[in-house]
């Protein structure tokens, strides 16, 4: 292999394996560099949304089993280490499938743990290899707390999570945001007994109260122990178990929890530390790097994309954010529009938000109207059993659709029309111009502008 | 009860009964005739869309069990007549919901069968009652053929197929337009070896060529005998079956088959006759009734709406018709376009149609460019197991959306992300300006756009 190259790219997640297959189908001499085979896809595809998912997917079956015993007569054994046989499965077969690819596109992969040296050469195992651009996207990984440090065998990151070959007995979730309320609602139809202890007065990060509430009450109807405003102040060994101590920031008030493992989803840090930023003056702040408009580093051909940059860290921002850059490189006209970024959760309930939340606009002083239809009088989702949830837009006087979420069957889904809907700034009364199909979830949408 | 109204709605499908929720809840006084209470709700409701989707809920179960046999090492029995008991709940729940919103909107039930006398009078059962408008909306009935006339115990209607106890071991469907695909792909799963006859030359009525032959391919993979271009030429009671012999009319070949049932799915006529429409002059077309654009007969105060006329026999269409002359009698603003509604298929895979199939451009002269991908490349259907199938966009060449398909999971939610594009006049390179959430089934439109 040659050691010269158009574009070295730097961490084969999504921002990464997209920006050089964009650039390789267009002939360009690209080169991907990550730890291993196993590495490609990144964080998405190995430790986060795919097998996520896949365990949803299992779990979803598992509950719809249980709702239908009587119907079909059905007996079933929930097997947890078949369910990880599957995503290890799906995994690879996707993996596969992005291999294949950026063979077809000629892209070079390189494994090995890679540095910069100046801005226009990577070292990769001892080994020197220049471009005229470098594009760094390098991902993240999941942030221990100051007393909760993360040891992989019973205080687990989400990693270490997916990494289980049986499912813990009892387990806390340290933070109840998106990734920790999938978790929690997963490992519940799984068997686990869940306790969440968030510090936040709400769970599910910043959404809508409405939706906060809503997956609140769910949980506790199915015996997720949810504590807001809460944190651990204590945990002991004894015999196989962890006692966990936390308190209740308002009432002072201390509660005690035997748990098999503790599962700390507080957030992600960026994989910043061994790449020798130093040798082209990176700017950093919070282990993250900061990047010009363009994603450039300082205006260099150097660029950073995905998780190592303070956008929202999800891996759909990271394939735009590749893609810009790949358009950047070979000046292609390219745009990236982070409001109109779908917020989608994958809890039973679902949840899909896009724009604002009741509470911003309170907060912005933004009067405003609701539109707000329930599940429970949507015939699709009655035959579903999954008729829990609503269906809320907020517009301005004038019919400005300002945000929209769902909370319920296919939420994750259904959010991508009101995406549209807002890009397109019709007017809400607009909505219902269109016959939404019967029996179909999407007729919320209807009944609540009706 | 007073006999005096102001408007008397005959027939309490979705057109009726909505026409009538609507006028209620602005305080007109309103009368809703139908012949029995297990008649609210119509054919949508208890013989149509509403129990052919519990059906193909259950059947979606039993074929995802089947899938994951081995992960969870599932048992069970297909027991049809508990999914039909589950489809009832479900229907009662469902009626239940639509009686109490008329209560609570003041509607006036009326049971019985009834009949015009002149434009302001409606009889039932030997009653008079009078009102300022009357609006028909008698839906429809399911058609014989000349040589096929159903007799509702071994030659079966739609609605005679959903009130068997038992699922028939060997099943002819006559028409593979969107019922019969529908009932075949559902039935299959349940069990039955099923066998279509189909007149034209492709299946799915008149969608784009693509999506009917994916459908072929899958039918054909699930051992559903798919014969196009096909008719029945002879039927014989040969002890319990029926041996029929059905000609291809291409060839002039003969095949034939024993089946237990005949399903026959070959569209439906108005329900018109018994309504003595020659009272006030009412102009039919092959039953269906002729009404102007505001869908008044002869611009008097009577109204038809909902199947009884020539507009697409759907639920949501009737639904839309009734709203809109509710609206029309209390002179509120009303506007519905036929042009924005999507075509959605509960088959296995799904599919979601709207605007201009590739055959109808072409059949027009008009230039296009199509936008395609594929689920088997979309990871959210990879990991529900449903990767069969595809969505495509149709463009001119300034990039005006002209027509849009999915088929494949969940692909009668995913249409309307189109229709709302469609209705908004976005340029079909704008669908990419949302960033699709990860990992979704809508992320397809990126693919296919990008």
């Amino acid at each position: 292999m040659e050691n010269k190259f158009d574009v070295i790219v730097l961490g084969a997640g999504p921002a990464g394996y997209e920006c050089a297959l964009y650039l390789g189908e267009r002939g360009k001499r690209v080169c991907l560099v990550d730890k291993s085979e196993e590495n490609i896809g990144g964080t998405c595809l190995n430790e986060g949304c795919i097998p996520v998912k896949s365990l949803v997917e299992s779990a979803h079956l598992i509950q719809r089993m249980k709702e239908y015993k009587n119907v079909f007569n059905i007996n079933f054994d929930v097997e947890y280490s078949n369910a990880v046989k599957l995503l290890e499965e799906q995994k690879s077969q996707l993996r596969q499938g992005i291999i294949s690819r950026l063979k077809r596109c000629n892209v070079n992969l390189i494994f090995g743990k890679g540095m910069l040296i100046d801005k226009n050469t990577v070292r990769v195992c001892d080994v020197d290899y220049s471009a005229d651009n470098i594009v760094l996207s390098t991902g993240s990984y999941p942030k221990s707390l100051p007393n909760l440090v993360i040891d992989e065998k019973r205080i687990i990151s989400s990693s270490g999570l997916l990494r289980l070959k049986e499912i813990p007995k009892d387990i806390l979730v340290v933070g109840g945001g998106y990734v920790g309320c999938e978790f929690a609602s997963l490992l519940n139809y799984f068997g686990s007994k869940v306790t969440i202890v968030e510090f936040l007065p709400k769970i599910m990060g910043f959404e809508d109260d409405e939706v906060s509430r809503t997956m609140l009450r769910d949980f506790k109807k199915r015996n997720i122990a949810v504590n807001t405003n809460s944190e651990i102040v204590d945990i002991q060994n004894i015999d196989e178990k962890m006692l966990v101590k936390f308190k209740n920031r308002e009432n002072n008030s201390v509660k005690e929890v035997f748990v098999d493992i503790i599962l700390v989803s507080v957030g992600r840090g960026a994989n910043t530390k061994d790449l020798n930023l130093e040798s082209i003056n990176v700017k950093t702040e919070n282990e993250f790097i900061v990047t010009e408009k363009n994603f450039s580093i300082n205006n260099t051909s150097v660029y950073a994309v995905g998780d190592i940059i303070k956008t929202p860290m999800l891996a759909n921002v990271a394939t735009r954010e590749g893609i810009f850059v790949a358009k950047e490189i070979i000046k292609e006209p390219r745009s990236i529009n982070y409001n109109l970024l779908p917020r989608v959760v994958f809890t039973d309930p679902g949840v899909g938000c896009i724009g604002f939340t009741e509470e911003d606009l309170k907060s912005k002083g933004i009067s405003y109207k609701t539109y707000k239809a329930f599940f429970k009088g949507n015939g699709k989702a009655l035959i579903m059993g999954q008729n829990s949830g609503f269906f809320k837009a907020l517009a301005s006087d004038d019919g400005t659709i300002l945000g929209a979420m769902f909370i319920g069957p296919m939420a994750y889904e259904l959010i991508h029309i009101m995406a549209i809907a807002m890009k397109s700034s019709i007017n809400i009364t607009e909505l219902n111009d269109i016959i939404y199909g019967h029996p179909t979830l999407s007729e919320i949408i209807f009944n609540a502008v009706l």
